[in-house]
Protein backbone atom coordinates (compact mmCIF):
# COMPACT_ATOMS: atom_id res chain seq x y z
CA UNK A 1 0.00 0.00 0.00
CA UNK A 2 1.41 3.38 -1.33
CA UNK A 3 1.93 5.96 1.67
CA UNK A 4 1.26 9.91 0.74
CA UNK A 5 2.57 13.62 2.19
CA UNK A 6 0.96 16.12 1.85
CA UNK A 7 2.75 19.45 2.27
CA UNK A 8 0.76 22.78 2.41
CA UNK A 9 -3.27 22.60 3.66
CA UNK A 10 -4.95 25.05 1.37
CA UNK A 11 -8.20 24.10 -0.22
CA UNK A 12 -6.28 21.95 -2.77
CA UNK A 13 -3.74 20.23 -0.75
CA UNK A 14 -6.58 19.38 1.90
CA UNK A 15 -8.47 17.70 -0.81
CA UNK A 16 -5.76 15.70 -2.01
CA UNK A 17 -5.35 14.30 1.34
CA UNK A 18 -8.67 13.66 2.32
CA UNK A 19 -9.19 11.92 -0.68
CA UNK A 20 -6.26 9.58 -0.17
CA UNK A 21 -7.31 8.82 2.98
CA UNK A 22 -10.99 8.18 2.40
CA UNK A 23 -9.20 5.77 -0.18
CA UNK A 24 -7.68 3.96 2.65
CA UNK A 25 -4.28 5.29 2.17
CA UNK A 26 -1.64 6.39 5.00
CA UNK A 27 -1.36 10.28 4.61
CA UNK A 28 1.00 12.65 6.59
CA UNK A 29 -0.30 16.00 6.17
CA UNK A 30 1.76 19.10 6.91
CA UNK A 31 1.43 22.61 7.25
CA UNK A 32 2.77 25.82 9.17
CA UNK A 33 -0.59 26.72 10.24
CA UNK A 34 -1.76 25.67 13.38
CA UNK A 35 -5.31 25.93 12.25
CA UNK A 36 -4.68 23.68 8.96
CA UNK A 37 -3.48 21.09 10.99
CA UNK A 38 -6.27 21.17 13.37
CA UNK A 39 -8.87 21.39 11.36
CA UNK A 40 -7.76 18.03 8.88
CA UNK A 41 -6.00 16.04 11.63
CA UNK A 42 -9.15 14.12 12.34
CA UNK A 43 -9.11 12.56 8.54
CA UNK A 44 -5.50 11.77 7.74
CA UNK A 45 -3.11 9.32 9.46
CA UNK A 46 -1.01 12.02 11.22
CA UNK A 47 -0.96 15.22 10.97
CA UNK A 48 1.74 18.34 11.84
CA UNK A 49 2.56 21.05 12.11
CA UNK A 50 6.27 21.69 10.97
CA UNK A 51 7.63 23.70 8.21
CA UNK A 52 8.47 22.74 5.14
CA UNK A 53 11.36 24.41 4.55
CA UNK A 54 13.06 22.94 7.82
CA UNK A 55 14.90 20.03 6.35
CA UNK A 56 15.99 18.43 9.89
CA UNK A 57 12.42 18.38 10.43
CA UNK A 58 11.25 16.56 7.20
CA UNK A 59 14.06 14.57 7.74
CA UNK A 60 12.52 13.26 11.69
CA UNK A 61 9.24 12.92 9.83
CA UNK A 62 10.57 10.31 7.82
CA UNK A 63 9.40 11.80 4.60
CA UNK A 64 12.44 10.40 2.40
CA UNK A 65 10.25 6.77 3.34
CA UNK A 66 6.89 8.00 1.49
CA UNK A 67 5.88 6.37 -2.20
CA UNK A 68 4.52 10.37 -3.19
CA UNK A 69 5.08 13.32 -1.92
CA UNK A 70 2.78 16.38 -2.95
CA UNK A 71 3.85 20.09 -2.57
CA UNK A 72 1.12 22.04 -2.55
CA UNK A 73 1.92 25.13 -1.04
CA UNK A 74 0.53 28.43 -2.52
CA UNK A 75 1.56 31.85 -2.94
CA UNK A 76 5.09 30.79 -0.98
CA UNK A 77 6.92 30.26 -4.62
CA UNK A 78 10.12 30.13 -3.51
CA UNK A 79 9.34 27.85 -0.69
CA UNK A 80 7.86 25.47 -3.16
CA UNK A 81 10.90 25.39 -5.12
CA UNK A 82 13.45 24.93 -2.26
CA UNK A 83 11.11 21.75 -0.63
CA UNK A 84 10.70 20.09 -3.92
CA UNK A 85 14.43 20.28 -4.41
CA UNK A 86 14.85 18.86 -0.82
CA UNK A 87 12.67 16.63 -1.07
CA UNK A 88 14.52 14.97 -4.50
CA UNK A 89 17.40 15.14 -2.44
CA UNK A 90 16.38 13.02 0.60
CA UNK A 91 15.15 10.59 -2.52
CA UNK A 92 11.22 10.63 -2.76
CA UNK A 93 10.45 8.47 -5.47
CA UNK A 94 8.03 10.82 -6.57
CA UNK A 95 7.46 14.33 -5.97
CA UNK A 96 4.25 16.12 -7.64
CA UNK A 97 4.55 19.82 -7.23
CA UNK A 98 1.29 22.76 -7.75
CA UNK A 99 2.05 25.39 -9.52
CA UNK A 100 0.79 28.95 -9.60
CA UNK A 101 1.96 30.08 -13.14
CA UNK A 102 3.83 28.75 -16.33
CA UNK A 103 7.21 29.65 -15.00
CA UNK A 104 6.85 28.58 -11.98
CA UNK A 105 6.06 25.19 -13.23
CA UNK A 106 9.12 25.25 -15.45
CA UNK A 107 10.68 25.87 -13.23
CA UNK A 108 9.24 23.51 -10.94
CA UNK A 109 10.15 20.74 -13.79
CA UNK A 110 13.86 21.68 -14.00
CA UNK A 111 14.82 21.55 -10.33
CA UNK A 112 13.32 17.90 -10.58
CA UNK A 113 9.53 17.61 -10.05
CA UNK A 114 8.07 14.13 -11.22
CA UNK A 115 4.86 16.01 -11.76
CA UNK A 116 3.76 19.62 -11.66
CA UNK A 117 -0.30 20.70 -11.75
CA UNK A 118 -1.73 23.66 -12.25
CA UNK A 119 -5.78 23.34 -10.20
CA UNK A 120 -6.82 26.44 -11.11
CA UNK A 121 -5.64 26.74 -14.61
CA UNK A 122 -7.00 23.38 -15.48
CA UNK A 123 -10.59 23.84 -13.88
CA UNK A 124 -10.79 27.66 -14.93
CA UNK A 125 -10.87 25.70 -18.73
CA UNK A 126 -12.95 23.14 -17.90
CA UNK A 127 -14.98 25.46 -16.41
CA UNK A 128 -15.13 27.60 -19.75
CA UNK A 129 -15.53 24.70 -21.68
CA UNK A 130 -18.51 23.47 -19.88
CA UNK A 131 -19.72 26.77 -19.75
CA UNK A 132 -20.28 27.19 -23.79
CA UNK A 133 -21.41 23.86 -24.36
CA UNK A 134 -23.38 23.26 -21.40
CA UNK A 135 -25.20 19.75 -22.52
CA UNK A 136 -21.97 18.44 -22.55
CA UNK A 137 -21.59 16.85 -19.20
CA UNK A 138 -18.11 15.13 -19.46
CA UNK A 139 -16.05 14.64 -22.23
CA UNK A 140 -12.19 12.52 -22.58
CA UNK A 141 -10.35 14.07 -25.86
CA UNK A 142 -8.92 11.13 -27.36
CA UNK A 143 -6.76 13.37 -29.63
CA UNK A 144 -6.76 17.25 -31.05
CA UNK A 145 -9.93 16.11 -33.52
CA UNK A 146 -11.55 13.55 -32.07
CA UNK A 147 -13.05 13.05 -28.50
CA UNK A 148 -15.56 11.30 -26.18
CA UNK A 149 -18.65 13.00 -24.48
CA UNK A 150 -21.19 12.75 -22.70
CA UNK A 151 -24.14 14.79 -23.87
CA UNK A 152 -27.56 15.52 -22.69
CA UNK A 153 -29.68 14.15 -25.09
CA UNK A 154 -30.95 16.80 -27.97
CA UNK A 155 -34.68 17.88 -27.51
CA UNK A 156 -35.04 16.22 -31.42
CA UNK A 157 -34.02 13.21 -30.49
CA UNK A 158 -36.26 12.36 -28.11
CA UNK A 159 -38.46 9.79 -29.46
CA UNK A 160 -36.76 8.64 -31.99
CA UNK A 161 -34.50 5.81 -32.32
CA UNK A 162 -30.70 5.73 -33.11
CA UNK A 163 -30.82 4.94 -36.64
CA UNK A 164 -33.91 7.74 -37.04
CA UNK A 165 -31.87 10.38 -35.50
CA UNK A 166 -29.31 9.51 -38.20
CA UNK A 167 -26.55 10.59 -36.04
CA UNK A 168 -24.35 8.03 -38.07
CA UNK A 169 -25.14 9.09 -41.23
CA UNK A 170 -25.44 13.24 -41.10
CA UNK A 171 -22.73 13.74 -38.11
CA UNK A 172 -20.42 10.60 -38.50
CA UNK A 173 -20.38 10.00 -35.09
CA UNK A 174 -21.43 6.85 -32.78
CA UNK A 175 -22.82 5.83 -29.44
CA UNK A 176 -21.05 3.93 -27.35
CA UNK A 177 -23.46 3.70 -24.69
CA UNK A 178 -27.00 5.34 -23.06
CA UNK A 179 -27.05 6.17 -19.48
CA UNK A 180 -30.57 6.08 -18.46
CA UNK A 181 -31.19 6.92 -14.93
CA UNK A 182 -28.78 4.33 -12.95
CA UNK A 183 -28.62 1.84 -15.87
CA UNK A 184 -25.95 2.14 -18.54
CA UNK A 185 -26.66 0.67 -21.73
CA UNK A 186 -23.50 -0.20 -23.92
CA UNK A 187 -23.21 -0.23 -27.69
CA UNK A 188 -27.03 0.33 -27.93
CA UNK A 189 -28.44 -0.99 -31.01
CA UNK A 190 -30.25 1.04 -33.91
CA UNK A 191 -33.40 0.20 -33.09
CA UNK A 192 -32.92 1.75 -29.37
CA UNK A 193 -35.23 4.84 -28.83
CA UNK A 194 -33.93 7.79 -27.13
CA UNK A 195 -35.75 8.70 -24.15
CA UNK A 196 -36.26 12.40 -22.35
CA UNK A 197 -33.26 12.56 -19.93
CA UNK A 198 -31.02 9.95 -21.40
CA UNK A 199 -27.00 10.76 -21.66
CA UNK A 200 -25.29 9.46 -24.86
CA UNK A 201 -22.06 8.77 -24.79
CA UNK A 202 -20.65 9.56 -28.17
CA UNK A 203 -17.43 9.20 -30.28
CA UNK A 204 -16.79 11.52 -32.91
CA UNK A 205 -14.52 14.53 -34.68
CA UNK A 206 -14.80 17.65 -32.64
CA UNK A 207 -16.39 19.58 -34.60
CA UNK A 208 -18.96 17.07 -35.42
CA UNK A 209 -19.73 17.10 -31.17
CA UNK A 210 -19.75 20.86 -30.80
CA UNK A 211 -22.79 20.61 -33.64
CA UNK A 212 -24.38 18.03 -32.12
CA UNK A 213 -24.28 19.79 -28.75
CA UNK A 214 -24.92 23.20 -30.07
CA UNK B 1 -23.14 34.69 -29.40
CA UNK B 2 -23.08 34.28 -25.41
CA UNK B 3 -21.10 37.09 -23.17
CA UNK B 4 -18.75 36.76 -20.43
CA UNK B 5 -17.86 38.85 -17.94
CA UNK B 6 -15.12 37.59 -15.23
CA UNK B 7 -15.21 39.18 -12.26
CA UNK B 8 -11.85 38.50 -10.03
CA UNK B 9 -8.71 37.48 -12.24
CA UNK B 10 -6.50 35.05 -10.06
CA UNK B 11 -5.70 31.91 -11.51
CA UNK B 12 -8.73 30.62 -11.72
CA UNK B 13 -11.18 33.32 -13.07
CA UNK B 14 -7.99 34.39 -15.48
CA UNK B 15 -7.89 30.82 -16.67
CA UNK B 16 -11.74 31.10 -17.17
CA UNK B 17 -11.58 34.43 -19.45
CA UNK B 18 -8.75 33.90 -21.55
CA UNK B 19 -10.51 30.30 -22.29
CA UNK B 20 -13.33 32.15 -23.41
CA UNK B 21 -11.65 34.69 -25.29
CA UNK B 22 -9.72 32.05 -27.06
CA UNK B 23 -12.94 30.01 -27.93
CA UNK B 24 -14.00 33.01 -29.73
CA UNK B 25 -16.30 34.44 -27.02
CA UNK B 26 -17.08 38.43 -26.18
CA UNK B 27 -15.25 38.67 -22.57
CA UNK B 28 -15.32 41.34 -19.96
CA UNK B 29 -12.94 40.80 -17.15
CA UNK B 30 -12.67 42.86 -14.28
CA UNK B 31 -9.87 42.93 -10.94
CA UNK B 32 -9.64 45.56 -8.74
CA UNK B 33 -6.03 44.92 -8.86
CA UNK B 34 -4.37 47.21 -11.88
CA UNK B 35 -2.06 44.66 -12.29
CA UNK B 36 -4.01 41.81 -12.71
CA UNK B 37 -6.15 43.63 -15.21
CA UNK B 38 -2.93 44.70 -17.22
CA UNK B 39 -2.21 41.20 -17.55
CA UNK B 40 -4.72 39.86 -19.27
CA UNK B 41 -5.94 42.88 -21.32
CA UNK B 42 -4.46 42.06 -24.60
CA UNK B 43 -6.37 38.53 -24.33
CA UNK B 44 -9.55 39.41 -23.19
CA UNK B 45 -12.09 41.88 -25.51
CA UNK B 46 -12.52 44.29 -22.48
CA UNK B 47 -10.45 44.59 -19.01
CA UNK B 48 -11.23 47.29 -15.90
CA UNK B 49 -9.95 48.04 -13.34
CA UNK B 50 -13.45 48.02 -10.72
CA UNK B 51 -14.14 46.94 -7.16
CA UNK B 52 -16.82 44.78 -8.23
CA UNK B 53 -18.89 45.98 -4.75
CA UNK B 54 -19.32 48.94 -6.49
CA UNK B 55 -22.79 48.63 -7.85
CA UNK B 56 -22.84 51.82 -9.84
CA UNK B 57 -19.58 50.97 -11.50
CA UNK B 58 -20.89 47.26 -12.34
CA UNK B 59 -24.14 48.78 -13.67
CA UNK B 60 -22.49 51.18 -15.69
CA UNK B 61 -20.51 48.65 -17.43
CA UNK B 62 -23.72 46.88 -18.73
CA UNK B 63 -22.86 43.70 -16.34
CA UNK B 64 -26.91 42.89 -16.20
CA UNK B 65 -26.64 42.52 -20.20
CA UNK B 66 -24.33 39.47 -20.01
CA UNK B 67 -25.72 36.06 -20.39
CA UNK B 68 -23.25 34.55 -17.65
CA UNK B 69 -20.77 36.26 -15.00
CA UNK B 70 -18.74 34.40 -13.50
CA UNK B 71 -17.47 35.86 -9.75
CA UNK B 72 -13.69 34.62 -9.39
CA UNK B 73 -13.31 36.38 -6.12
CA UNK B 74 -11.19 34.19 -3.78
CA UNK B 75 -10.31 34.69 0.12
CA UNK B 76 -12.47 37.90 0.18
CA UNK B 77 -15.79 35.55 0.79
CA UNK B 78 -18.07 38.13 1.95
CA UNK B 79 -17.40 40.43 -1.19
CA UNK B 80 -18.14 37.38 -3.25
CA UNK B 81 -21.34 37.01 -1.37
CA UNK B 82 -22.62 40.09 -2.56
CA UNK B 83 -21.12 40.48 -5.57
CA UNK B 84 -23.43 37.64 -6.48
CA UNK B 85 -26.71 39.02 -4.86
CA UNK B 86 -26.25 41.93 -6.54
CA UNK B 87 -25.63 40.90 -10.05
CA UNK B 88 -29.10 38.68 -9.62
CA UNK B 89 -30.90 41.64 -8.28
CA UNK B 90 -29.73 43.14 -11.52
CA UNK B 91 -31.14 40.52 -13.62
CA UNK B 92 -28.21 38.40 -15.06
CA UNK B 93 -29.40 35.42 -16.20
CA UNK B 94 -27.00 33.32 -14.82
CA UNK B 95 -24.23 33.82 -12.38
CA UNK B 96 -21.27 31.27 -11.44
CA UNK B 97 -19.61 31.55 -8.20
CA UNK B 98 -16.49 30.12 -6.90
CA UNK B 99 -16.52 29.02 -3.29
CA UNK B 100 -14.10 28.30 -0.99
CA UNK B 101 -15.27 26.31 1.49
CA UNK B 102 -18.64 23.76 1.26
CA UNK B 103 -20.32 26.35 4.26
CA UNK B 104 -19.29 29.32 1.20
CA UNK B 105 -20.91 27.33 -1.23
CA UNK B 106 -24.04 26.64 0.22
CA UNK B 107 -24.48 30.84 1.18
CA UNK B 108 -23.58 31.49 -2.51
CA UNK B 109 -26.20 28.95 -3.56
CA UNK B 110 -28.84 30.69 -1.18
CA UNK B 111 -28.32 33.94 -2.42
CA UNK B 112 -29.17 32.81 -5.72
CA UNK B 113 -25.96 31.41 -7.76
CA UNK B 114 -26.89 29.45 -10.55
CA UNK B 115 -24.13 27.14 -10.20
CA UNK B 116 -21.40 26.73 -7.27
CA UNK B 117 -18.28 25.66 -8.11
CA UNK B 118 -14.94 24.68 -5.68
CA UNK B 119 -12.07 23.91 -8.11
CA UNK B 120 -9.27 23.65 -5.98
CA UNK B 121 -11.50 20.82 -4.21
CA UNK B 122 -12.48 19.36 -7.31
CA UNK B 123 -8.59 19.11 -8.39
CA UNK B 124 -7.58 17.68 -5.32
CA UNK B 125 -9.98 15.12 -5.86
CA UNK B 126 -8.81 14.47 -9.61
CA UNK B 127 -5.24 14.26 -8.38
CA UNK B 128 -5.80 12.25 -5.40
CA UNK B 129 -7.73 9.44 -8.08
CA UNK B 130 -5.00 10.09 -10.37
CA UNK B 131 -1.76 9.33 -8.51
CA UNK B 132 -3.55 5.98 -6.94
CA UNK B 133 -4.12 4.60 -10.23
CA UNK B 134 -1.25 6.01 -12.71
CA UNK B 135 -2.28 4.20 -16.17
CA UNK B 136 -5.63 5.97 -16.09
CA UNK B 137 -5.60 9.17 -17.66
CA UNK B 138 -8.97 10.16 -17.93
CA UNK B 139 -12.26 8.84 -17.12
CA UNK B 140 -15.93 9.24 -17.31
CA UNK B 141 -18.63 8.28 -15.03
CA UNK B 142 -21.31 6.63 -15.86
CA UNK B 143 -22.93 5.30 -13.00
CA UNK B 144 -21.96 5.22 -9.73
CA UNK B 145 -20.49 1.46 -11.21
CA UNK B 146 -19.52 2.19 -14.88
CA UNK B 147 -16.96 4.48 -15.99
CA UNK B 148 -15.51 4.25 -19.27
CA UNK B 149 -11.41 4.91 -19.28
CA UNK B 150 -8.28 5.86 -21.15
CA UNK B 151 -5.73 3.55 -19.67
CA UNK B 152 -2.04 2.81 -20.96
CA UNK B 153 -1.85 -0.27 -22.21
CA UNK B 154 -0.82 -2.85 -19.90
CA UNK B 155 2.60 -4.15 -20.57
CA UNK B 156 1.32 -7.74 -20.74
CA UNK B 157 -1.04 -7.16 -23.19
CA UNK B 158 1.47 -5.35 -25.68
CA UNK B 159 2.06 -7.30 -28.94
CA UNK B 160 -1.02 -9.37 -28.70
CA UNK B 161 -4.26 -9.19 -30.45
CA UNK B 162 -7.42 -7.51 -28.16
CA UNK B 163 -8.95 -11.24 -28.64
CA UNK B 164 -5.68 -12.37 -27.36
CA UNK B 165 -5.47 -9.83 -24.33
CA UNK B 166 -9.35 -11.76 -23.20
CA UNK B 167 -10.03 -8.53 -21.88
CA UNK B 168 -13.87 -9.10 -22.88
CA UNK B 169 -13.93 -12.67 -21.28
CA UNK B 170 -11.83 -12.29 -18.52
CA UNK B 171 -12.35 -8.89 -17.06
CA UNK B 172 -15.68 -8.05 -19.04
CA UNK B 173 -15.12 -4.92 -20.49
CA UNK B 174 -15.07 -3.53 -24.22
CA UNK B 175 -12.78 -1.81 -25.78
CA UNK B 176 -13.95 1.75 -27.46
CA UNK B 177 -10.88 3.13 -28.92
CA UNK B 178 -7.34 3.12 -29.42
CA UNK B 179 -5.53 5.95 -29.32
CA UNK B 180 -1.98 5.86 -30.66
CA UNK B 181 -0.05 8.98 -31.22
CA UNK B 182 -2.12 11.19 -33.26
CA UNK B 183 -4.44 8.48 -34.76
CA UNK B 184 -7.78 7.25 -33.19
CA UNK B 185 -9.06 3.70 -33.85
CA UNK B 186 -12.48 3.28 -33.25
CA UNK B 187 -14.68 0.36 -32.38
CA UNK B 188 -10.95 -1.69 -33.38
CA UNK B 189 -11.17 -5.18 -34.57
CA UNK B 190 -10.72 -8.07 -32.60
CA UNK B 191 -7.62 -8.68 -34.50
CA UNK B 192 -6.08 -5.31 -34.04
CA UNK B 193 -2.57 -5.67 -32.03
CA UNK B 194 -1.68 -3.88 -29.20
CA UNK B 195 1.04 -1.95 -29.48
CA UNK B 196 3.38 0.17 -26.74
CA UNK B 197 2.41 3.59 -25.98
CA UNK B 198 -1.48 2.54 -26.79
CA UNK B 199 -3.97 4.72 -25.00
CA UNK B 200 -6.96 2.29 -24.82
CA UNK B 201 -10.64 3.84 -24.34
CA UNK B 202 -12.04 1.13 -21.96
CA UNK B 203 -16.06 1.01 -20.67
CA UNK B 204 -16.76 -1.52 -18.16
CA UNK B 205 -17.66 -1.88 -14.35
CA UNK B 206 -15.42 0.14 -12.22
CA UNK B 207 -14.10 -3.28 -9.61
CA UNK B 208 -13.15 -4.63 -13.09
CA UNK B 209 -11.24 -1.33 -15.30
CA UNK B 210 -9.22 -0.89 -11.78
CA UNK B 211 -8.22 -4.63 -11.66
CA UNK B 212 -7.42 -3.98 -14.69
CA UNK B 213 -5.17 -0.75 -14.33
CA UNK B 214 -3.76 -2.35 -10.84
N1 LIG C 1 7.11 26.18 4.30
C1 LIG C 1 5.90 25.66 4.48
N2 LIG C 1 5.73 24.51 5.17
C2 LIG C 1 4.51 23.99 5.36
N3 LIG C 1 3.38 24.54 4.89
C3 LIG C 1 3.48 25.70 4.21
C4 LIG C 1 4.73 26.31 3.95
N4 LIG C 1 4.52 27.46 3.25
C5 LIG C 1 3.19 27.55 3.05
N5 LIG C 1 2.56 26.50 3.63
C6 LIG C 1 1.11 26.24 3.65
O1 LIG C 1 0.65 25.94 2.36
C7 LIG C 1 -0.75 26.14 2.32
C8 LIG C 1 -1.18 26.60 0.94
O2 LIG C 1 -0.66 27.88 0.67
P1 LIG C 1 -1.56 29.07 0.05
O3 LIG C 1 -2.81 29.23 0.81
O4 LIG C 1 -0.64 30.22 -0.16
O5 LIG C 1 -1.87 28.42 -1.35
P2 LIG C 1 -3.09 28.53 -2.36
O6 LIG C 1 -2.55 28.18 -3.70
O7 LIG C 1 -3.85 29.81 -2.22
O8 LIG C 1 -3.98 27.35 -1.84
P3 LIG C 1 -5.42 26.88 -2.34
O9 LIG C 1 -5.77 27.63 -3.56
O10 LIG C 1 -5.23 25.42 -2.58
O11 LIG C 1 -6.29 27.16 -1.18
C9 LIG C 1 -1.07 27.12 3.44
O12 LIG C 1 -1.93 26.48 4.38
C10 LIG C 1 0.29 27.45 4.04
O13 LIG C 1 0.23 27.59 5.45
N1 LIG D 1 -14.49 43.37 -4.94
C1 LIG D 1 -13.71 42.91 -5.90
N2 LIG D 1 -13.87 43.35 -7.17
C2 LIG D 1 -13.07 42.90 -8.17
N3 LIG D 1 -12.11 42.00 -7.98
C3 LIG D 1 -11.89 41.52 -6.74
C4 LIG D 1 -12.69 41.95 -5.63
N4 LIG D 1 -12.25 41.29 -4.53
C5 LIG D 1 -11.23 40.51 -4.91
N5 LIG D 1 -11.01 40.63 -6.24
C6 LIG D 1 -9.98 39.95 -7.04
O1 LIG D 1 -10.27 38.58 -7.13
C7 LIG D 1 -9.07 37.89 -7.50
C8 LIG D 1 -9.06 36.51 -6.87
O2 LIG D 1 -8.97 36.61 -5.47
P1 LIG D 1 -7.94 35.73 -4.59
O3 LIG D 1 -6.56 35.82 -5.15
O4 LIG D 1 -8.19 36.07 -3.18
O5 LIG D 1 -8.55 34.30 -4.88
P2 LIG D 1 -7.93 32.85 -4.97
O6 LIG D 1 -9.05 31.92 -4.69
O7 LIG D 1 -6.67 32.70 -4.17
O8 LIG D 1 -7.59 32.79 -6.48
P3 LIG D 1 -6.88 31.65 -7.34
O9 LIG D 1 -6.73 30.46 -6.46
O10 LIG D 1 -7.81 31.43 -8.48
O11 LIG D 1 -5.60 32.26 -7.77
C9 LIG D 1 -7.93 38.79 -7.06
O12 LIG D 1 -7.19 39.17 -8.23
C10 LIG D 1 -8.60 39.99 -6.41
O13 LIG D 1 -7.95 41.22 -6.71
CA1 LIG E 1 -5.13 31.49 -3.00
CA1 LIG F 1 -11.97 14.58 -18.92
CA1 LIG G 1 -6.36 28.77 -5.22
CA1 LIG H 1 -14.92 12.81 -15.60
Amino acid sequence: MKQFAVIGLGRFGSSVARTLSRMGYDVLAVDTSEDRVNDITDEVTYAVQVDAMDEQALKSLGVRNFDVVIVAIGHEVQSSILVTVMLKEMGVPRVVAKAQTELHGKVLQKVGADMVVFPERDMGVRLAHALVSRNILDQINLSPDFSIVELLAPPEFIGKTLQESAMRQEYGVTVLAVRRGHEVIISPGAKQVIQEGDVLVIVGRNDKLRSLSG
